[in-house]
């Protein structure tokens, strides 16, 4: 990879997700050279990815052009590269596009769905972890309908007509909301043809509550909510096989759907030459002490959602969710800037400014840390703080303006089969 | 295809372009039966198309739901179908999902991309009459900078940094001028690494001037903003192939070049059925007489396009815009009823309101009928009939929003690879 050596230490960070951005953007004002490498050219917002899918947003105002979000930073390089194995005896990666040398590595790969391998459920099943899988989902849906009408199978209509969700972790239950909304105000319209009454939405979860993560009384609230638009929560089912035609349980319990989503689970996205039991522990995440250091190296480092840092509170490890990420990146890059300096480092504090879910219009549940509260003000809070998050002021407009439309107007138009799913030979 | 026949006239309308959709709407609040058949989900307003190629708009804010436009129709049905064939005798249009019986039909299928026979320039080059392609064209643009960065081959870098666009209507005007723009905005702060002083946009045209259909002064002015651009414009250059690397001209010229755009031609979609020189004319459209019938049969029309209309004005058909098909959509959807009330249909009479193309900000050339002007006034007049013209509010608000940013920041941030095109394997 021909990046120019300077005089400045070279720092490479694999990922542009939440922690790889926010440690870029903290270092690249110093005196060193940072070298980006992500697989995408693009920044997602992974907690908006649920509006792409279900056409309430596009999905290029969830995505920000990293070279745009650091190009006034002198010394930053980004490279379009996908890295295939760690070289901690050279101090080098191997990616698609070349090996480069590094005198400090941040491995911020983020996250994949953890299918516990299942790998029929992997192959069979619609996850959301990226924006090319979230487009894939909104076609599905639609082209699923657009099927329905075609048939004259009743338990095939159906079973296109049934959506059913594994895990109601906020991805779940906001997409299981977000689907809820759409068959009251949009199918009958849409598909005036179709008994869309007949449409079901069932949120599977094998522990005895939903949002297990948040309070009980979020938990409670948000399973009111879901119960009122209409979806069907299973607690305490645990999910065993889907062959693409029907889900099995751990109980009688089947469902017949030609739409099953995967929610249920993530696990660190490792990379060969960091990998193993002498560095990977819970989740298939990397341990890191306190500084973010990987076990064994001065100048390897694991940061957000592949990172697992066990303190008090969360002795298995911080939550993969944007907070942690954010915060660690930024913590990392003033360490590194100590290590420099040849001072101390400080170690990490994780400050949980909260965690909340939407479930529908005016229905939110919001955890902060001495305050709980569910329901309108909650939903407005969430918005507020989603739109804040977002990258840039195009995305936050365009993203206010779909949400006010969206609000106003019961409607959600990106319903689209851009990039077709089940109908590839059409595109 | 299980529509149900109700004691209403069946009138089968193929493809939800301008045409189509005029058409539908105009029907649709009648006692008539519409059941509208197209490949994709979405209407789409391709006169924006450059503008999703070049980043600065995202394609579902110039795409729309069809059956959105038509929900509180009554009588109004959509399938998601590709038709192989007519079948005039049986009264019969033959689709992927089935078949289906017409008391009228109309053939609105629209164009596509001429390519006038030579096989190795269809498989090389890059079109833009749909999103998906435009989306792939976005792509390799980016997808090419990148490459840039990564060789050391200058020849191959060249031909990474050039771009060359066949026809000078105003889809290849425009995306050169967009072009442009990005090369002086946006690529030296995205791409600091390279020398992008030396990216060439090159506009070839075999006629004598760009925007042959407009007035020579609107030729002469937007030849000017080329120019003033950066744009090379070559005028009388006829490209005769391109092998994936080098173009060849009728000329000495030629050009290595990774991103060959083909904007040279557009040719009706004919469809089995109605094919062969009984009804075919020039540029592969379907004959049609004034009421825009196809010869030979009562029941069978065809608009936009597809159709070609002969008159005094425009002895080799009606222009293939926007306008005409809107106009003859909604004059059919008027003789169709009278016909259904034994009345006599009024000819068509084509009110032209003019032709305009942007070439960049404040850059625009506007012919109207009695009335011919360029520059900023025309660029604002060019901006507002095209926000008139998009379906749906949110849309409209979204492509507002999108151009005020682009103005005041000369920005185009949707440089997004979402749709990979080269690499397709890392998606």
């Amino acid at each position: 990879m021909n990046i120019p050596r300077t005089s400045f230490p070279r720092i490479v960070i694999i990922g542009g997700g939440f922690a790889g951005i926010s440690l870029a953007k903290k270092l690249s004002k110093q005196e060193v050279q940072v070298v980006l490498l992500d697989k995408n050219n693009y920044h997602t917002f992974q907690p908006l990815l649920y509006q792409v899918s279900t056409g309430g947003l596009e999905p290029d105002s969830i995505a920000y052009p990293i070279r745009k979000i650091l190009k006034d930073f002198p010394n930053f390089h980004f490279r379009l590269a996908s890295v295939d194995e760690i070289k901690p005896s050279t101090n080098e990666v191997i990616t698609d596009i070349g090996s480069l040398k590094f005198d400090y590595l941040v491995i911020a790969s983020g996250s994949q769905t953890n299918y516990f391998g299942n790998s029929e459920i992997e192959k069979n099943s619609m996850a959301m972890k990226t924006i090319p899988q979230s487009l894939n989902l909104r076609s599905l849906i639609l082209e699923n309908f657009e099927d329905a009408l075609l048939t004259s199978d009743l338990n095939e209509r159906n079973a296109l007509m049934n959506f059913v969700i594994v895990g109601a972790g906020p991805t779940g239950v906001e997409l299981a909301g977000a689907l809820a909304e759409i068959k009251k105000g949009i199918l009958p319209k849409d598909y005036p043809d179709l008994d869309t009454r007949s449409v079901q939405i069932n949120l599977i979860q094998s522990s005895d509550r939903v949002l297990k993560e948040m309070s009980e009384n979020a938990s409670k609230k948000a399973e009111d909510f879901l119960e009122k638009l209409g979806v069907n929560v299973w607690k305490n089912v645990r999910v065993t096989n889907y062959d693409g035609k029907t889900v099995t349980t751990n109980s009688d319990l089947t469902f017949e759907t030609a739409t099953f989503i995967w929610a249920a689970g993530v696990e660190g996205a490792i990379i060969k030459g960091i990998d193993g039991s002498d560095y990977i522990t819970k989740g298939n995440r990397i341990l890191v002490n306190e500084f973010n250091q990987v076990k064994g190296f001065n100048n390897i480092f694991a940061v957000g959602d592949v990172a697992c840092m066990e303190n008090e509170e969360f002795p298995r490890g911080l939550p993969m969710m944007a907070q942690p990420a954010i915060q660690q990146g930024h913590q990392l890059g003033d360490n590194i800037l100590r290590l420099l300096e040849k001072k101390a480092m400080i170690p990490f504090s994780y400050k949980n400014k909260g965690v909340m879910a939407t479930i529908g219009r005016n229905k939110a549940v919001v955890d902060l840390k001495h305050f709980k509260f569910q329901g309108v003000f909650a939903w407005y809070v969430w918005m507020f703080v989603h739109l804040f998050f977002l990258i840039g002021f195009r995305n936050r407009a365009v993203v206010f303006i779909n949400w006010v439309y969206n609000y106003i107007r019961f409607d959600r138009e990106a319903r689209l089969i851009i990039r077709p799913f089940k109908k590839r030979l059409r595109s």
